[in-house]
């Protein structure tokens, strides 16, 4: 049977298109792979065979075409395959100061390499370590400062921890050096020595190193006895209530379809409710987390998590009973090796239902009767282990039609060496000799609607105070909404105090109960953006994170908010160039992008692993419906629910005591 | 054994202190009460009595003393007793204009009186009802437009409903009459006739009603076939992870005092963690839900849920496996009568432990070994029905230190009659010939902190950028906090773009791992709030509600933010008096209010019954600790979770396929 246009990318596509790359140069050629994956079907193709496939009727034939980024020596290429009919399409050599994703291999060999590089060793020789103490090295992305560097280079932070234990906890001591490699020639390029006092002065001199005191996670190094905890375990005796086919997940009226990929960790198409359709693609479209400690080299701390490493890349494999509770279901991601070789990741997506308390309740006062529905949930999860961070991507669907974006950070803070007794403003100490900076963590996620259908409109509304002492408000306690339509592409600013909402809304079909057009918000916290300064790097290079809320009119492949080539950029080729075309997007086709992001001030609490900090953007259904479209869940019951009352011999007479 | 001091109140206390009241009248006086329940002990008597508790000490005796809202004939009382010793310690006239809490058997005789009382019965003749159609009336809080008004008042806000089916949803059809009564005498007031177009004009004559098209939500009469869904079954095979000791709680670390009363549902007192003091009181303190419309009468809807009814009044009896899952323990809540009789109202709130996904996780990328701990929350729930609306409140502590308040808004719309084919901007049509006009919801939570003391401080802090272009920010990408201290009564404006947070700290001790105070932060979204013009009855009423963060100096008996009496009130008596005192709050005893808000602009969906909106605050350990406290936790295994596999063949052969 034929792939379906959305499936994933297969083994042999990954092959075939590295064997078609590679036949097309000489044999002599050093050809390293940094991505292969397929590119998504062009829309309107799609949506013609949605249509079909829906109709039962006969499909048209989209081509599966896949790309490639690869290194040809030090030049960076892109390439289109039609794998479909197994030919190469075209390669294309990106020009100048264009920077590739990290390839892993490289990565990890690099790691290697410093353990016998003769500048790093001697420099790892003056710290005079004992047995027991070992050198760890981070290759860290390596940020931008410099219009005219083009090189793939690596920014190595040096740590040290216990050799006795393969799970140390090296972030707890960073060591005050940091070696420069090229990455595609394993080329020293210089060390950087890390400033560890309260101004910028960093000590050129590497001394004997004589504090070893760890702050370790670990629980055979953290030194914790366990507490107690009983077990609260789900089951679902009856199986799950959802039903998988291929990559099309069907639950409580919702249809749609999980597939995922190197880059977004997995985006989710055509995503229906109760057969009406609510949104063509979503999936988490950037992630960057810029520091602010000024001080060289950490100024050019500015990780973007997709572009420059990929969400699906660095998935971790999910084990059952660990990551999730339930019957749970499990999707693999399938990504590159150097040598264009597939490598498949197990388990990255897991999917299942959870409990969300109550949906609804209403009890009559004068029956004391209630109606008790509980929100079911069903779950999409990711998460991703960039270097140091986890991160928890959960898109969570309910039973009444909302679909909420949960992301948690985790993980390790990212750390700098500081000297004894010093603190500094600008980052927390976490531990004896480790400080670390506050930073951001900014999000886009990318919404393409299909409210309704696809011509849809993105408006927002404020709530505002009616004028006062009129007839009309007499006692001056009115107010009212105020609807504003975006017509062209842009940004429309966060508002919290005009509880100002933002709309997806389709003008042609009104509501029969509201009498106003269909639609979904999207509710998000207001929060503080890019505090780079716009002059800056990290502004140019991430102008997707100065703004909350963006709209742009879709064109085939816009999917990356800061664009498709992150790693070491100079400017944002993504919502930077898109969001300023003039172009109409009321009753068309626009997509929004919704930054999720936090200040990271952290705190002792957070380290040596940080208790998960949650935040969330909801896409509710707003007149979508004419009335609740929950009415049909089944009510809460006990003998549904199975609960049982805390064992005390107090309750067992409760029940018969006077009752209100 | 006495009585602890913090034991809610107990059927004797009840009936003690209302037969000392009575006692105290002529036999031939009406006396009628509204609320009866125990006063906080004072809190400086009360940290010798924990402290001596907790060193296994002689307990200081402190007496236990009531307070009783009552009336006799039409003049307000409050009184005070000794239940210790037996006597009557005050009994007060309230000033002109000062009316108590809603009386709840005086509500239920209306409702009845209603049903007979010849001017109102005149109206409903007018409609000319089918028999299958039957009249409802809403006892409705009366609200304030009027200084010199002092008498209980009642509005009734009159529906239509099913006549043969009792659970028939009579907010789906209002009616363009309301009468007006006064409570504690039953005489009839003033006929108030509604508008129901587009403008403040009222059709003073009740016409024949055509038109009975019911939203239902009952199960029996919705009409909705029942979707299938599996039963998910929380089980706790080894029982729960918590112990009860009569009202003391402890769980993971954590120890408090869990108290159902009346006014706020419940409180929760002395909270430690890792034994070390966190919070003294934890209280909802207040709600107001003012509405936008402004037209008479709807310009007197703002109700105050607790001044005016009560949390605990309005409570409803949760039952096992319908409102929460797994092991559950419940608490009774007892009120009073209007003859002051006892009135207990079972399982008013339910204490139970529930999953919160991953806690933390780190993977070693190097190993692929992964630290993984599931967050087990510990969950304090009452659910109250303030006639259409349920609201959900939730405290939940989690194995990390955190408390998180969290409000789950659902039920049933209040709404208006509209005409056929009429919209307007200040409310959404729900259905045929029914409304529901914006409004608010604003919520103050108390929050008496002891955070490792009772000296505390507030604090806020705000990121801000670096100067940019200097020696020290060449690349201009730094940033820093800035701290600012709370040393007087008062509100801090939210600061969303600077990342404004609040916290609370205790000077005199220094966290050794940061070198800054052990401190709690409280999270809060940034809110509209009130939207009611300042001069407007609704602000003065509820000036609490104007602003999202404040703070007093604590008193005794300074428990409800809008002061003691709110029904009817003209002013605010609580944070607009206590937070404008000249006094010092730093290193003292602050106590902080924070108002969480949200303004809903009904939705379709939210009809007939609402899916939950929910809103939270978090309280969490800030430089507390001097770790992450959780690293005790015990790793999340499938040996603990017994998780199960989607059950089909595709994965079973997963992890013999090629690794990362």
């Amino acid at each position: 049977m034929a792939a379906h246009p959305f499936d994933p990318i297969s083994d042999a596509e990954i092959r075939l298109t590295s064997k078609l790359i590679k036949n097309s140069y000489g044999k002599d050629q050093r050809i390293r792979f940094s991505q292969i994956d397929r590119q998504d079907p062009p829309k309107q193709d799609m949506l013609r065979y949605l249509e079909a496939e829906k109709a039962g009727k006969t499909l048209p034939q989209i081509s599966r075409i896949t790309y490639a980024f690869y290194y040809v020596g030090k030049d960076f290429y892109k390439a289109l395959v039609n794998a479909t009919y197994g030919h190469l399409i075209t390669t294309q050599k990106q020009g100048k100061g264009v920077v590739g994703p990290m390839i892993g291999d490289d990565v990890a060999a690099l790691e290697h390499l410093l353990t016998i590089h003769p500048i790093v060793q001697a420099e790892v020789k003056k710290l005079n370590l004992p047995p027991h103490i070992k050198v760890v090295c981070d290759p860290w992305i390596y940020g931008t400062d410099d219009d005219n560097e083009d090189r793939l280079l690596v920014q190595c932070y040096m740590y040290l921890a216990n050799a006795n234990h393969p799970e140390s906890n090296h972030y707890s001591l960073p060591l005050k050096f940091s070696p420069v490699f090229e990455s595609l020639t394993n080329e020293f390029v210089r060390m950087d020595y890390l400033p560890a006092g309260t101004d910028a002065t960093s000590l050129q001199d590497t001394e004997p190193w004589t504090d070893f005191s760890l702050v370790e996670y670990h629980p055979d190094l953290n030194g914790e006895p366990l507490r107690p905890l009983k077990p609260l375990v789900v089951q679902q005796p009856e199986g799950p209530s959802f039903n998988v086919d291929g990559h099309k997940i069907t639950w409580q009226g919702w249809e749609f379809t999980v597939v995922p990929n190197s880059r977004e960790g997995f985006a989710i198409y055509d995503i229906h409710f109760k057969g009406r359709s609510v949104i063509y693609r979503l999936s988490l479209s950037e992630m960057t987390v810029p520091y602010g400690d000024p001080r060289a080299p950490y100024h050019r701390k500015q990780a973007f998590d997709l572009g420059d490493a990929g969400f699906g890349a660095t998935g971790n494999s999910l084990k059952l009973g660990c990551d999730c509770l339930g019957v749970i279901k499990y999707f693999d991601c399938t990504i590159t090796d150097s040598k264009g070789e597939p490598r498949l990741i197990p388990s990255t997506v897991c999917l299942h239902e959870q409990d969300g308390g109550l949906l609804y309740k209403h009890m009559n006062y004068r029956t004391g009767s209630a109606v008790t529905a509980r929100r079911r949930e069903f779950v999409v999860q990711t998460i991703a282990t960039v270097a140091n961070y986890e991160y928890l991507l959960n898109i969570i669907f309910d039973q009444a039609g909302e679909v909420r974006i949960h992301v948690r950070a985790t993980g390790i803070l990212s750390t700098m060496p500081i000297e004894k007794d010093k603190t500094v403003n600008w980052g927390t100490n976490v531990g004896p000799l480790v400080m670390a900076a506050y930073h951001q963590h900014l999000l886009s996620f990318r919404i393409d609607p299909a409210v309704d259908g696809y011509n849809n409109t993105v408006v927002y509304d404020d709530v505002e105070r009616m004028p006062t002492g009129t007839d009309f408000n007499p006692y001056n306690v009115g107010f009212f909404t105020k609807r504003t339509v975006v017509d062209k592409p842009g940004y429309v600013e966060q508002s919290p105090f005009t509880n100002r909402s933002y709309k997806i809304i389709n003008e042609n079909v009104i509501n029969q109960t509201t009498k106003r057009p269909v639609g979904y918000k999207i509710l998000m916290p207001a929060r503080q953006m890019l505090l780079a300064d716009d002059d800056s790097f990290n502004a140019k290079r991430a102008h997707f994170a100065t703004q909350q809320l963006w709209v742009t009119k879709y064109q085939d492949n816009e999917l990356y908010a800061a664009g498709e080539f992150t790693n070491q950029s100079h400017v944002d080729t993504g919502l930077k160039e898109w969001a300023y075309r003039k172009e109409n997007v009321r009753n068309s086709n626009p997509v929004v992008w919704a930054t999720l992001g936090f200040t990271h001030i952290p705190r002792a609490e957070d380290f040596p692993v940080m208790p998960v900090e949650t935040h969330e953007i909801g896409i509710v259904p707003h007149d979508f419906f004419e009335k609740n479209p929950a009415l049909d869940v089944p009510q809460s019951t006990q003998s549904f629910n199975k609960s049982a009352y805390y064992p005390d011999s107090s309750k067992s007479d409760s029940c018969c005591k006077t009752a209100l």
